[in-house]
């Protein structure tokens, strides 16, 4: 398949390198701003998957199709884009992609941190993207890094390759589209019921702000230098992840999702060899996106809508209130609330309706 | 002066060697159940006081006229009494001490944290204490260390000896008197207008919480066994105390105290000498009084009464929810509220009134 990977982060090379082994024709695509991200890869068209202790799939050198910052070049002919950034760089890149998307294509955020609501509205207000099919997943693909300095640039390394990952498209009735078209790609997808369902799922979300927050000293006096998964999840740090998610299942619980297990999320993880992994040195300040992603497109339109529906989540409103303190931000204005993804304040049916299905009927 | 010191821990046996070295008559005493904790002083009748960086107090081997698990002996004919517990093991030291108390006593807890408007309550609903004068202080007298590992039992530190420590009795027209028989005793006293004044400037609820919480995964993955005031308060920590102390401002505001300086709490911590001192090790867990002293009877009160007035607390709440959760309690439940100490839901003015001159007119 032709596909376009935005992004220059660990996920968007790592899926870069790995759909190119897989032998797909892949470019990867990154905004001229961005360009030194891309940079070894721009001047090889390669980069070097490695594998690493849970990884199944194939590793080596991957020859890329194109490595481009020319967006038009990227997205023209592509089956389907996968956008791999941070939520809060969604918004360039939805501004910059929008005019040159065609009917039939598949643009697909991965992981969704509701991107793909957010693109859909972009479009829809724009008059553009007729035809085009936009999904997203819950989680990204793989837990991966590239260009650390003991990688160096030009090459990713997948730590762990996810079992499943859920998938959804707006309108909720383009999944099955997307779904038969992508799951050749990527068997490990399913398909969930709408893209409320799999940007509440991003278990990121639960993990990070007690991860950062309850770390904080240890972080700042080191600048992340130890192994935050292995040593920094202690008992508390489990317990409010823990608490977490139990909030988080009380929202999904009011929409009526079979929302993922998150009871004992660090047994799980304990348990994962990858936990033993040098790639889960912390991050080095509060401003990483474990924060600066994971609350405000995380945690804040999961508590702003539990709120509008009644429901008050006091452990997940602990974090969003020590971030914003940490990072001297107000993440509650920055961030996505039901104000700013203009959505109903009424039942949850007509938030579940608003999200999933907006632009109406299917193509 | 005859002064009997009720209590086994740091301040407790400091106090006790200090005044002893001041000339004074002093009886350590503790109760039964605790008394292994005052062992050492129980079978040499001594405490060995070292002083530290910032000490300038005596120092030496200081001689105690008792040392007891014996209550009629250490209150009978002490002129005062001097109780330093942590505020979770008040009501037992309340239960105890009360029947023995005679009219001219001083009872001051050192510090508060409501302790003595929770002590007056107790004797006015039991019909006991006439004549007996209760105070509080808003602070400890030291920062200081008892039989740590590397002290050995029967052996204190002053870490720093605090310059000012302010007092208030309950009813607050006794405070006068009070002052004029314990400030010969410790200089540094000053007046203050009320215990509700004192029990909510204590620095240690603004300090403790973030402190902990934020170090959370090193405290409990070192043992404590780390430097937590040099290392332990980064930007983030600083910020987060700060908020906190902000929020305790607005809630002295409201009763128009002439509050202590907060801001840039950590700015003073970090220049004085103490934070070098070995002393500043942190607590090996989250059940340390850190948490288990400082959330319940520090934090939930200042909520609990600021919400009664209307104004909310989101920082300060936020380390409530996250001790809730880390240990596994409910300290809304189980601290200090507005319904737990029998306030009325009233105004600032009726709140001040009802803490501050509890019991009536003064002697």
């Amino acid at each position: 398949m032709k596909i376009t990977v935005a992004g220059g982060g660990n996920s968007a090379q790592t899926m870069a390198a790995d759909l190119a082994l897989l032998g797909h024709d892949v470019t990867l695509f990154d905004l001229p701003e961005y360009a030194s991200s891309i940079a070894a890869a721009m001047s090889s068209f390669t980069l070097e998957k490695y594998g690493s202790i849970d990884t199944r799939g194939p590793t080596g050198l991957a020859r890329l199709a194109n490595v481009t910052t020319d967006l038009g070049e990227a997205i023209d002919g592509a089956e389907a884009i996968f956008i791999a950034v941070p939520a809060y760089a969604h918004p360039t890149f939805f501004e910059a992609i929008g005019p040159h998307l065609r009917p039939g294509q598949i643009v697909a955020i991965m992981p969704g941190n509701w991107g793909a609501y957010r693109l859909r509205r972009h479009l829809l207000s724009r008059g553009l993207g007729e035809g085009v099919y936009v999904a997203e997943t819950d989680l990204c693909m793989h837990i991966c890094r590239a260009a650390e300095p003991f990688l160096g640039p030009g090459k990713v390394r997948v730590v762990l390759e996810r079992g499943a990952v859920r998938l959804a498209a707006v309108p909720r009735a383009d999944t099955a589209h997307v779904m038969e078209r992508l799951s050749p790609v990527y068997p490990v997808l399913q398909a969930a019921g709408s893209v409320l369902e799999t940007s509440i799922n991003n278990s990121n979300i639960i993990a990070h702000g007690p991860l950062v927050l309850m770390n904080a000293g240890w972080l700042e006096h080191t600048g992340g230098d130890f192994m935050i998964y292995r040593d920094g999840v202690t008992p508390s740090v489990g317990r409010v992840t823990d608490a977490i998610a139990k909030e988080r299942d009380a929202v999904a619980h009011l929409f009526g999702f079979p929302i993922l297990s998150t009871r004992n999320t660090y047994e799980d993880t304990r348990n994962a060899r990858w936990v033993l992994d040098p790639c889960e040195i912390g991050p080095p300040d509060l401003k990483h996106r474990y924060i600066s992603e994971d609350i405000p497109f995380g945690l804040v339109p999961l508590s702003s809508i539990a709120s509008t529906l009644g429901l008050q989540l006091p452990v997940t409103n602990a974090m969003i209130e020590i971030s914003n303190v940490s990072n001297e931000v107000d993440y509650w204005a920055d961030g996505l609330t039901i104000e700013t993804l203009g959505l109903p304040r009424g039942g949850s049916a007509e938030i579940l309706e608003a999200v999933a299905d907006l632009g109406g009927a299917p193509k």
